[in-house]
C-alpha cells in the first residue's frame, strides 16, 4: 500500500478535512450511514468505544451519588408544551408518532392505522417526561436531592447530518437532578461539568475549555448553560458536553413542589447535563492522522493486536502457540479498571494486515515470527509514532511494561492536542486582525482559518450576532479561568471586562 | 407495621396474585406506570437489576465471540414488509412515525407537520434493519460468521399491559448472527439458548425448561423457535428467553448472499435471540413473598444494607464511624465479578426502616448499635429467612463469611423455586384429569390451577387449538430432555411419541 500512495487515508486532512473525516470512519470500520435518513449504524469497533465511555463515565457519575433509571421513549405532546422556550427549541426537529398499527391500504400496501388521540414525540431530551415523575417523587425537602441519570437514545430530526457529530438518532446520557436550594443546584451543575472535563481530558485525551454559554447559545429553557469546548484539527470548536442550571423553570412547568422544614412550599431547583456519541466524533477529529484513526488506550475498543507471521508452515504451530500464550497473559492484566483487550489477527493478506490495524487506530501492533520466539522477544509498533518505527523488546519486559507504554501513548495524545490548541489560540484586540483570523486564506478550502480567538466582548447580543453573520464565528464560551481584564469589544469598541472564546464551530 | 397487618404486602399472593404483584413492585420502588400509555418508568432500585443483568449476560455473550453494535431505532415500512410472516406478526402493534416537525395548528396548539414520504416504524425487533447491514457486510464465506448483539429499547403497542411483563416499550438485547451453513446456525441457536438457561439459573436463580416451540408459537418468520420456560408462584409459565433459527428466510428477504469457497453463491443462514426486562417480572414472581421482593444476591441492586441505631446522641458518632468503616471494608470485596454494593440507611423512622428493606428484598440487613460495637459484632438478618430470625456474629467473621452467606441465599432461592416447580409439575395421561388440572377450583380465583402438565400430544395443530380454547392452556415447549415414550394424545387419543409441557402462561 505504502508504495502506491503517500497515506492510508485519501484525501489527507490538508486536502479535504470533511472528506478525510468520512474516510477515516469508513476505513476504520467504526460506523456507517444507514438507509434510514440521518441515522447511523455503529459497528463493533465504534460501539466498543461507546461501551468504554459508558463504563468510565457511569462510574464517575455514581461516585457523586447519581443513580441510573429509565423513562419512556415517548413524550406526549402536551408535556413538551409545558415549557414555552423548550418546545420552541425542539418543535422544528421532532419525530412524531401518530398511529399504532399498520393495515392494508386501498392500494394493497400497508398504511398507518389506529390514529392516536394525542401525538407522541420521540424524546429529543427528557426534562418534561422526567419532570412528571419528579413531581410525584418529591414532596418534602427530605426527598431532596434527587440525582438521576439515564443512558438512552434520543431523536432530533436534523436537516444536515454528519456521522457521530450530528445524527437524527444518537446515544447519550442525560442527568437530571432536583434540589431544595438554588445554590445546591448551581453547585451540581458545575460538579457535573467538572466530571465531563475530567473525563474528556483523562480518558478521551481531549483538552477542553470550561465556561458558560452566552444567552443565545443556551439550552432552551435553561437559566445558565455551562459547557466544555475542544479544538479539532481543522481548528474548529466542538462542544463536547453541556451542563444546565434550569432554575425553577422546569419545576414550574412540571409542578415539582416540595415542603421546606419550616413548612413553607417551594418549587424545586433542577439541573440537567448531557454528553453523547458526538464525543466519538471529537475523538476522531482530535487525534487521527492521514493514516487513519488513533485511539487513546484508555478508551480503545482493544489496546493490542497480535500479528503472528505464519508464512512458514513448519513454524506456524509454534508461532500460534506463542501468540496465544502471550494473548492469554496480556488479557489477565488490569488497565484502568478493566482487563486489557487483545486481538489476534491470523489473516494471510501480507502488509494489508498491518495497515488495517493502523487505520483502525489500535494503540499497539505486535508482530510475532519464529525469530522473535527464538529470542523470546516481541517486535512492536506504537500508533502514536511513525508506522516504520518498530521496537524489539524482551517478551517478559514487554508484558511488565505494557501498561506504562499505553499510559505514555495516552499522555502523548493529550499533549499533542493541548499543544495544537495552544498554537492556534490567539489573543486578538484589533478588529482587522480578528476579521483576517476568521477569513479563509484559500477560497477552495473555506474551512481553513485561524482557530480560537480570545477577544473582548461587551455583552451585547447584537455584537455577537454581527460577528456570526459576518464571519461565521460564534462565542463558544465565556471561560471560567479567564481573569477580569479591561478592554474594548472586538465588534463595537465599547468597554468590556473579560475575553471570551470566539471560534467557528461544529 | 407488624401489629396492624400480618404481612408487609396486601393482598397476599393467596388472596390476589395479580394485585400482589403490582404491590410488590410499588412498595419495593422498582418501577411505576408512566402517563405514557403502556410504558413504564424503571426506578433506580429496578434499573440496578437491569444493569447487573446486562453486565453478566454481556460477558457471557462476548465469551462466545459475539460483539455489540447499534442499529437505527426506525425501520422504513418497506423493510418490515420484506418478510411476509414477519410483518404480519408485528403490523397490529407498531408505533408509526409519520411526521418530523410540530407547528402551530389552526386552533393555536402544536400539530404534527412535515409529513414523511415513507412512514417509519419504531423497531419492534430488528431483523429487517440489521439484515440490510448484513447484506452489505457479507460477500464471501470469509466474512462469516457475523455475530452481533444489540442492547436497545423496542416498542410493541400492546393492548393489555402489565409492568415488566408486557409493556409497550421495553429494554432488551437482540442477537443476530449469519452463518455459511444451516448446521452452524442451528448450533448457534442452541448455544445462545444454553447461555440464557445458564444465566437464568445461575444469576436469576430461576430454574428453566429448555425446549422448542410448536409451529403456532414460533417467532414470525422463524423456521424454529427455541425457548426457556419458568414456573411462577401462581403456577403459570413465563417465557424467559427465545432463540430462533431463521433458516434462509430473512437472508432471502434482505438479500444476504455470499460466495462459497467453490465460488457458488448461497443465501446466509441466520439466527436471532432475545431476552428483555420481562426477566425482572419473572424474578419478582419466582422469589418474592407476602413481605415483598426477595432478590438473588448475584443480581441484587445492593447486597447489604447497614442500619445504624442512632437513638442515643452520645453514641451516634461512634455508631456511624463503625458503620462507615464496615461499609468501606465490605465495598472492597469482589462478589461474582463486581464489588459488593452496600447501602447505609440513617433515617430515624423506627421499625419502618427495616420493613422498607424487607419489602425491597435486599439479601442482608445489618443492625449496628452501641452494644454490637462493644462486642465487635454485627446483628444481621437474611431475606430468605423469617423477618424475626436474626443472628449476631463477630464482625470480622461476618466480613470473612459474607460471600458464602450470599451464595447460600442464592442457592436457597434456586432450590425453593426448583422444588416448587417439581411439586406442581404432573404427568397426566387421562383427559379428565387434564381438564380438572387446568380448571380453577374456586371461581373467584380463576388464576389458581394445577401447574405444568406433562402430557402426550399427537402434533396436530387442531388439538393444540382445542386445548387452548377449552382450558386456556398452551404448549409451552417440547422439552429437549424429554425421552421418547409411546403414549396417546391427551386431546384426540391418537398415538404420540413424546410428552410436552402444557401450562397457562403469561
Amino acid at each position: 500500500m505504502g508504495s502506491k500512495q503517500r497515506t492510508a487515508i485519501t484525501p489527507t486532512r490538508e486536502e479535504d478535512y470533511p472528506e478525510w473525516y468520512q474516510q477515516v470512519i469508513r476505513l476504520s470500520d467504526l460506523a456507517e450511514r444507514s438507509p434510514v435518513r440521518g441515522c447511523m449504524v455503529i459497528k463493533p469497533w465504534g460501539y466498543g468505544l461507546w461501551e468504554n465511555i459508558v463504563r468510565a463515565m457511569d462510574d464517575m457519575f455514581k461516585a457523586t451519588g447519581v443513580k441510573n433509571a429509565y423513562f419512556p421513549l415517548f413524550i406526549p405532546l402536551s408535556f413538551l408544551e409545558k415549557e414555552a422556550e423548550h418546545v420552541e427549541g425542539f418543535a422544528k426537529e421532532c419525530a412524531v408518532v401518530t398511529h399504532h398499527r399498520l393495515e392494508k391500504g386501498p392500494e394493497g400496501g400497508l398504511v398507518p392505522a389506529g390514529k392516536l388521540q394525542e401525538p407522541l414525540v420521540v424524546r429529543p431530551t427528557s426534562e418534561t417526561i422526567i419532570g412528571e415523575s419528579f413531581s410525584r417523587w418529591i414532596n418534602s425537602y427530605r426527598d431532596l436531592p434527587v440525582l438521576i441519570n439515564q443512558w438512552a437514545n434520543v431523536v432530533r430530526w436534523e436537516m444536515r447530518t454528519r456521522i457521530f457529530l450530528r445524527t437524527s438518532e444518537f446515544l447519550w446520557q442525560e442527568g437530571h437532578t432536583a434540589h431544595a436550594t438554588a445554590d445546591e443546584a448551581v453547585e451540581r451543575t458545575r460538579m457535573m461539568l467538572n466530571v465531563y472535563a475530567d473525563f474528556a481530558e483523562q480518558f478521551l485525551a481531549i483538552p477542553v475549555i470550561k465556561g458558560r454559554k452566552t444567552a443565545s447559545e443556551r439550552f432552551p429553557g435553561a437559566v445558565e448553560t455551562e459547557c466544555i469546548e475542544a479544538m479539532m484539527q481543522d481548528r474548529k470548536a466542538l462542544q463536547v458536553g453541556t451542563s444546565h442550571f434550569l432554575g425553577q423553570n422546569f419545576a414550574r412547568a412540571s409542578d415539582i413542589r416540595f415542603q421546606n422544614a419550616d413548612e413553607s412550599e417551594d418549587f424545586a431547583w433542577t439541573t440537567s447535563w448531557g454528553t453523547s456519541t458526538r464525543m466519538i466524533g471529537g475523538l476522531i477529529m482530535t487525534h487521527s492522522d492521514d493514516d487513519g484513526l488513533i485511539l487513546p488506550p484508555k478508551i480503545a475498543s482493544a489496546q493490542v493486536v497480535l500479528l503472528p507471521i505464519l508464512h512458514d508452515p513448519d513454524q506456524a504451530g509454534r508461532v500460534m502457540d506463542y501468540t496465544r500464550a502471550l494473548a492469554a497473559e496480556l488479557r489477565q492484566l488490569r488497565y484502568h479498571g478493566r482487563n486489557l483487550v487483545v486481538e489476534i489477527d491470523t489473516r494471510d493478506i501480507g502488509g494489508a494486515r498491518g495497515w488495517d490495524w493502523i487505520r483502525k487506530g489500535i494503540p499497539l501492533r505486535v508482530e510475532i515470527g519464529p525469530r522473535d520466539i527464538d529470542n523470546e522477544a516481541v517486535f512492536f509498533a506504537r500508533r502514536d509514532r511513525g508506522h516504520r518505527e518498530k521496537t524489539s523488546m524482551d517478551r517478559n519486559r514487554f508484558v511488565g511494561e505494557i501498561k506504562t507504554i499505553l499510559d505514555e501513548i495516552q499522555q502523548t495524545l493529550f499533549n499533542r492536542a493541548r499543544d495544537f490548541r495552544r498554537e492556534n489560540t490567539v489573543s486578538i484586540d484589533e478588529k482587522e486582525a480578528f476579521t483576517s483570523f476568521f477569513t479563509p486564506k484559500n477560497e477552495s478550502k473555506p474551512e481553513i482559518h485561524g482557530g480560537f480567538a480570545l477577544s473582548h466582548w461587551c455583552g451585547a447580543e447584537a455584537c455577537e450576532a454581527d460577528i456570526k453573520n459576518d464571519l461565521n464565528a460564534t462565542i463558544r464560551c465565556v471561560p471560567f479561568d479567564g481573569e477580569r481584564q479591561s478592554g474594548r469589544c472586538i465588534c463595537c469598541g465599547r468597554p468590556s471586562e473579560r475575553r471570551v472564546v470566539f471560534a467557528k464551530a461544529y
